[in-house]
């Protein structure tokens, strides 16, 4: 590891706990996020006994920020004239007190994108998700990514990532062969899940939807945070069992997060 | 029951007729629907034998009323801009003696969609589909709904939906754990199904489409209706039993669409 | 058949080779596509090992052009707002010598998608990809299309597939019981498949992206492009063994996608 923090690892029981308190609490969270992974990101908040709103109009958006418990905001399909909404959609839930997640799809090598994304990190986002790539570029970093994709490692990042969490006061998420989660002080790493995720578009961006509503729960968020990432782990582990390939592995992923929701 | 008005059963194999002539048919629905729920809503009519078709442009919205046989409109991710052409879509159907369907997904939190509702529900939608909070919102009662859920039971709403038939002279079916389905005179109910569907994004959207489909069929257009939530309970029940979660139960569902399409 | 043109068959050995080839390269491919299929489109690539980017920023879409490796444009949800960004981002392939296919989708019956699909031609795209109804029309023929559908037959169409290639200066690909892949010239007939891919919304939007991708590849195009077609109808092939009904189908189809790329 390149810095001396100590790594974490996360309790079962602990995430376990997590997740039965996100079941019961059945978080409201309002996703805007792109037209890609809508409804993946939908059917997996509902398989975990969250609920998805998927609301884009301007003053319905910030109508709804009363109202939701969390908020996330993909850039994945983000287009100049909706950055108003999402910045806004930003400052109501930081007025209301309401945790929000920044999912930097894709930022580096697009201009809008990594300017918006950047301006966006001056409201403090609650978390940030991404992979390697894209929180290093965050943090200040070059752009290495070819479009989603990216060649840096999980580890190579970590240091990035710390600098990020510190400096924007956020938890910073970077998901890849493993994930690393941190507030700049603790890590936690979530080792596990499976390859094939990476073949099934938006299993990233549902993970950032998924953050929010851990997001919401009491207690440790850290701990709240890492415990959305070892739901993904464990929910990919059930899938890979099951699946044969990419379609069929996404349908026994929800699958898989239902399961962990109904675990005694 | 909150009213005195006695509660039909439909027969099987009526309903099994008119799933029989939707397969034959094979009418043109034209869905200006959410972008959440559009790739389901596709697939569940293609299993049918309906054929969909999602245009948006103001214009070619305008062309293609002359060509579908049907219409549905849903509100999910309406934004302002967008009003227009859900307006004179369904002018447009009404012009052609179309049926058009109006899918109310959260109204009473958010005031854009509430309000243009409202207005649409003077041009006298031919099916109006929701749960028990939407349809009460409609009729004129108090927002109860968080979002696209709710806490009221369709027995709670049914002299709602009674009301607001008569008033909008409608067909409207309320979703939930059974389903009523209403002209304000004779009311349907529809039993079975499973609670996977609330799992599913869509599913509700999906079967509002369906709704329009049927209500191109020649015969009794409110049985018509009744069969499409029918179909729905059916092909949940057949997917349940070949479903583990949300996952599997989805895909199932469509396979189960299919079936009762075929069956002889 | 309608010409005197000898038809080719595509060798298995010349199709694997060319999905081997895809596999290696991951080609980036920019889908500007419509909103019901984004979802599929994007899975169906990463199960053939080619990476898929959904950027629809006009400023975004520029800058993208320089780093994809091909570009798909599909009209299916077009709106009058988007069809700049579709010419630039045409344009802008052609400047950077990258391939771009046209999906052009139930053009005929809408007058916006047919004027601005036949504007597009100018630019000569390197694929096209439609169904029968889709070719013949922007050969100059009458539309006869009810919306996506087609009765129009396939060998119908072919000699108007070929004037299409040869005033293109395209390869047009016509799908339907069989698929036809075309430069005006040869001809290649790829068989096979299975009818329930009709049940699945986008699966033909979803090919129209995979033959950007091996349009992208070395050697000879309309021979990769033939490939594209071939990998889906082996791919719906190993999918109608595994699956009830078209939604099962749809999950196994990207399964199938994923094994003839994994194949030694």
């Amino acid at each position: 590891m390149p810095t001396d923090t100590a790594i974490l690892e996360l309790e079962t029981l602990t995430a376990e706990q997590a997740i039965a308190q996100l079941a019961v609490r059945s978080p409201l969270i309002h996703c805007i996020t792109n037209t890609v992974v809508q409804n993946f990101t939908a059917n997996l908040l509902l398989a975990t006994g969250a609920i998805p709103a998927m609301i884009i109009d301007p003053s319905e958006c910030q109508e709804f920020a009363a109202v939701a418990d969390g908020l996330l905001l993909n850039v994945g399909t983000l287009h100049h004239e909706h950055c108003p909404t999402y910045y806004h959609a930003a400052e109501n839930a930081n007025r209301f007190a309401k945790p929000w997640v920044l999912d930097p799809v894709a930022v580096g090598g697009l201009t809008l994108r990594t300017e918006f994304c950047r301006k966006l990190l001056a409201l403090r986002p609650t978390v940030i998700r991404g992979n390697a790539s894209e929180i290093s570029v965050l943090a200040g970093g070059a752009a290495t990514g070819r479009g989603p994709e990216t060649q840096m490692s999980t580890e190579q990042a970590l240091a990035a990532a710390q600098q990020l969490a510190t400096h924007a006061e956020s938890i910073v998420v970077i998901t890849g062969e493993y994930d690393l989660i941190t507030d700049g002080q603790r890590t936690f790493k979530v080792s596990g899940g499976s390859a094939l995720a990476t073949r099934v578009t938006g299993a990233g961006c549902a993970l950032s939807a998924l953050c929010a509503a851990f997001a919401t729960l009491g207690g440790d968020r850290l701990i709240n945070v890492a415990s959305a990432c070892w739901m993904m782990s464990r929910a990919a582990e059930y899938a890979v069992q099951h699946a044969v390939g990419p379609g069929t592995f996404a349908m026994h992923l929800l699958d898989g997060f239902a399961q962990l929701r109904e675990a005694p």
